[in-house]
């Protein structure tokens, strides 16, 4: 049932050709989502302001060209991850400020610089080899229209890197922490803040790290108590919650 | 170095015993946490508001009476998490207003009833079994001076359960998702809202449910953006974030 | 919105104090469920004629007293599984016809006895160890109105034993198949049979077989291609899709 | 002992040269596979009206056009998966009406179009990365003699996706739900229709996903009875059992 | 069909009630196993002259006594594993030539001593604490005609104690190699003789040992060519292959 | 200490230079191992009749043409497993009897063909996948001096594939059972023969087979007592304990 | 052989009974253990000063007690790990210098206090809980004569405890750092000082830390180059390579 | 605040234009690391002697030049793992001493010969193809100043190969075992010398040595109590670790 479908029901009713009971019968068995469901994703969409975000991966460049494009007609902001400069080169032809990070091949339009956050986003690594994940976090705190630091290379074995920026690191209203290998830098960075910390274990190591299951596990038995964990890699993930976090 | 010692290294200085390099070079290499470092501490527990949390599991009811007296006498609300009835008894002892939850085994005392949070958590399970880690995230909020509603027994395949709850759902600053078996809750959940979800993993199912595993990996890989992960059954921490979450 | 809401805009409207975009606007917004949505639900329960279940584990036997009472009032069949003879004898006070079946722990209520399948179920152990999981699938089936046949302790390494049954086997119209240590009955049984083998790995065996881990992966690999898997020692599980089939 | 033997031992019972207890006792050890049991093989060849089918990987296009060949000159339909453009140009020569289905590496042969199922399948996936493997099922179901819908992208994230479709899916007599990364999906389409599940996890997703075993375990602990399980990716092992229900 | 079936329908032949082809067809299609596949069993019974044997786990001492009585009445040899007193004292009623062994809770009857074996059957372990596993073995292996020896506590930690019974382990025609923590012994012994060995897991150790499993995938990766392995604590299993090669 | 420097000792002990105690104390701390020890490795390869054999895997062609070219002149007969087309040439060039086993990458030059087993070894595989790995083994078998016997593709889908086999396969004098997926082939099979049964479990599969590991565990926990298990794929360590049985 | 037949050797060679080459064929031959190999042992023992040490689980406190006596007629230190107060108690009667460490089920015999360390061993936990297996630790080191100190509870969540204990922890010349759930200290400790870490996981936490293996994982993967790692809850071994390494 | 703060601070101090509590109060807030805790770094690097180490893995030769040039400016000895010929060719560039160590992809500069280690480190591997690991561990015991002896291919299937060293092996200070495949090495080592044993796992082998884990998980659990174990392939960290109790 469509609103025609209703429209002409209501309108049966109003003339008397079908009774109140009938019209409820009626409701009661419709389906719901023809009527307004819709409305919700709608104005889910509205109110987030938030970016329109493809996963690149599995997906051709034609593909994310297409999809972007519809995207681009709807939403001001427009994030591709896990993707590479040919889905770039495309895009770019359809949206002209289209920039493309290489170092963690995501793609980002941002038409809307309104700053939706309320504060600062930190986004700290423990290596060097953790920055791309963590540049795909910064990405997605961009386009969803937060300030932010970057805190890179402070891992715990030498714990004064992380000590020595901690008024920074003390600044923020919420915390990204990548790391690989062990993982152990968030327990360290949710003892020096008391706001969230959102950890974001990395594929970074090998041998016994069995493609950041070791850094996972390690995060989720945090001895910090405001660490919540994403799933390996998973900057866009980690980017987007604290976004939400920094904008609530 | 305690302050002592740094009192009368000044006087020295002031006095000339030592000249300006001497008092330099001393400090440089003075202990640095002796001066100052434990104010961060201090701070930090002024600045949260937040209880004393005891983790009650491997300890003897006589062990959490005893840290639990010390915490009482600094801190106004103080949570044992994973005890028993006889741990109860003795902190009672104490301090009169002490309560015991039995259906997850954790004690709270709350003097200080302030509302820190700014809107209202919300506390999601997907089945009644599922509610005693539900309960240790609500007696964790609740302690944190937070509002919270209970949505309980919501489960994914009675999907008409969450659906008919929206409105409710969506009036919150935070959800707790707690779900054992698949785990498939919080990506319902994640779509409905705007706002982070905090996922918890149960220990609840058989079989290939490997005590949580199961529900842990579903919620890494959920695939509503808005979703981040504690560890399996960890009531505690999920209220905990949320907290620092609802308190932003 | 409830339907006495949904009753008083119809009225406004037929009275012409609301207007016919009026009414489809509220329409559209109304929480859908409210209105008719758990009639699906309903209808559900009409439509199958199946059994309420309840799965007893972490349920006293008060509380599981206690549901199964509301749920006798509304369905003549009633499952209990994986609970004990105390439950049991509560039950039994509610609805003297309860029996308890001892060796897998499920309580049955069956008052309906209409045979909604229309051929025969058969169910396959491999050992005599499975036959807790086996009966427990039984009790299901039985109870959502199957005929079946039993074949117990026909395990592969004595080969001529499932072989000598071929022509029972192959009169089933579904098959279970009930298995622990390697779980390589249901490839064999999948062989001689060309109707879906649903297949339960179960927790019998010791060392390797990591709690029925061995013979659920040996059933996922199923040479044979009309094998599909549930959950280790879900024997209700099976027993349920298999009800599904033989009815349809 | 073949045919011809039998025969003779007949002829020499007959004749007497053979006593009763004689023939007997041969017939007794008398290798039983010579005699009648490849009837059951052809028997069920003919019962099933089944495709023949082909696992294509670790099949050179060579073999598995050779095998195709052979198979195509006793039965109509031919299914050859998980192979390549090449294979398919070598089939093709052999049987012009060969379609190559690129999406999923698949080969389909299909001139005995009879309507063998009695309902219709739906073939329903969480995201658009799915699909392939969702083809696979849909091909195997075509080729068995089945109709079918598809619902694809219908994830549990945006959940008014699966619900607007309610009553498309539950028009289908089974259905078959594709999904990776959380594997959610079943569970909810679980709770949806009252037929049979049958869940196939996909390798899609990254880190925590571990190529499918997030999904797998998803689908495993299952709260909805109604759902079983595949292998990972195991589109046609989903399309042969739906295929199979839907016959009888 | 069954013998009697078999004779009248051979009558009905002789009589020329039935025709040859007549016969021949019924024949293709009797159910082989009626007529002499039981038989295999039999003979493979007799050829063997092997023990009953009787998993203990999971029966009750009456289930025990009751299936050990049958197996009585038709073998010389029983064995009952993973029991316990109380089934042996049942089972002692029945046959007062009956032992228990407490150190790996098996029973044995063992009435024909016939010496099966050629050789001897060698049987080590690296610690004390597998010694219940290789008893398990030894009565195994006693049971069924064989002589063996018994080399204790020889693990690699103190290479000395195994090369000190080189000559003696060297005699062996098979050995028996049982180890839990990292189970290195088979590859040291595997070195040392040219005879097979059956390497056996225990759940001895702790921690990362993982009830076995660390010395598990230490045997099936030993880097001696003669080592094979059976499942963790499966002594039975060990002495029963070494009966098997010590018999050929 | 060498025999030179023993004998020196010795003739000094004969001269009345060194008496009694200070031999035996020289004795008892010389390295064992330049005295006789290398005989007993030395005896072993004389009593073996065994080839040597070269892992290839990780060696680049020269080195192993290199090594071949060594073994080559002390042994009869040389094998080299995992390796090349590229390695076969530089070995045949030393040896132009060599043979180069492309479906299995193997190398082997069999010069002593003495019939060292004393019966037939039977290679088994469940599937044409499974070949390589039964080829392995069978060249091994080969180049061991064993007659042997190969029943592939009688995977336990098509049970009467095997059973029409079943004299053929009690024939042998040991039995290799190669099978991938789940692995089930060696417990049907280790019920139908009465002598040992070696399992191969190979990495054939997918999703779930996990590389082999499904078929393993299902080998592992075989209900046939007569199996033993070596690593995934390794067809050579199978045939040398095969060649080690026959031979005994 | 052993020396009385070495001894007779020798005379009957001396007295030309035997010739030289009859000699050296028999020594070549000798069974080399009996007739200086068990020296290495002895000499080992010596060499050491090490205590003798018992693993208790398994062993009855009468089997303890009989092994301790018999050790303690040899060596001045004996260590039983992993035991109760009832084997305590046992072995006090024959050692009344026994001392039982109830908190980590450890018995020791020190009587011998020499001091073989030459700097000390420094034992750091994470957290309360880790406390058992630290003195498991300490217990080693003390009856291995090595001097050490106690740094518990400093885990990182608190970054400043460990920070504060910097000269301390430096003034060690080997760290044991034993540490549960993400078993990150090892990883931060290793990076204060320049000293070798030896890391032991425990298996303190619940959910994800799977009994220890997060904090193994977490250890094998530390970033600071000095850490190596034990068996989870292996206070033992750790104080015994310490102890190696402080005498070194 | 950096030193000239201090500096100024002290004066206004010590100009009585601050008081003594105002001066302790802000040393009690500086942020300590721009004091003198850089101090600490600089004082451990000047301590260690140590060469500075690169990561190769993930970064691209010009990386490594780059941060290679900027290290070799403060440092004697620099060590790049895993990397190529490419990098190599770019450092030699700037230092021509520069070696590339192809069998493992190291690139070491050593222009500081000095001897730190006291005696020996003995660096053993079980087969041919864990060679590479140990020449990672080789290069950095040797970049570290310490004396080192190979002892390579001593694998235990043949014992009498690492027992024909034992007194070489004996000789050493502290033992680096490298073994893959069931990793059984470091048992056998650990009983025969005094002294650490670190063991390194090697992702040698297939099936079910799943990269080494099955190495890493028999070192864990060795029954030798002086074994301490590496993160698989960690050739690296052993010789860091080694070098460091070589030099105590």
């Amino acid at each position: 049932m469509d609103q025609q479908n209703l429209r002409e029901l209501l309108i049966r009713f109003q003339s008397g050709e079908t009774d109140l009971e009938g019209v409820i019968e009626k409701l009661k068995h419709l389906p719901f989502e023809n009527l307004g469901f819709a409305h919700v994703d709608h104005h889910r969409a509205i109110r987030h302001g938030f970016p329109e975000v493809i996963f690149g991966r599995g997906k051709t460049p034609e593909q994310i060209a297409g999809i972007a494009e519809k995207l681009l007609a709807r939403s001001s902001n427009v994030l591709v991850t896990r993707t590479d400069q040919q889905a770039f080169e495309l895009v770019q032809k359809i949206e002209p400020t289209t920039i493309f990070h290489e170092i963690c091949g995501a793609i980002s339009v941002i038409r809307d610089r309104t700053e939706y956050g309320k504060g600062r986003v930190a986004i700290v690594t423990a290596g060097t080899s953790d920055i791309p994940v963590a540049e795909e976090a910064a990405i997605t705190v961009e386009a969803m229209g937060n300030q932010f630091i970057k805190l890179f290379d402070v891992g715990v074995a030498g714990i004064h890197r992380i000590l020595s920026q901690r008024e920074l690191l003390q600044s923020a209203r919420v915390v990204i922490c990548v790391a690989g290998m062990e993982g152990a830098l968030p327990s360290v960075v949710g003892g020096l803040v008391s706001v969230p910390v959102i950890a974001v274990p990395t594929s970074i190591g090998y041998g016994a790290s069995f493609g950041g299951v070791a850094a996972l596990l390690g995060m989720l038995n945090s001895c910090s108590s405001n660490v919540t964990v994403v799933n390996i890699d998973n900057g866009f993930g980690a980017g987007y919650v604290a976004s939400l976090i920094n904008r609530s």
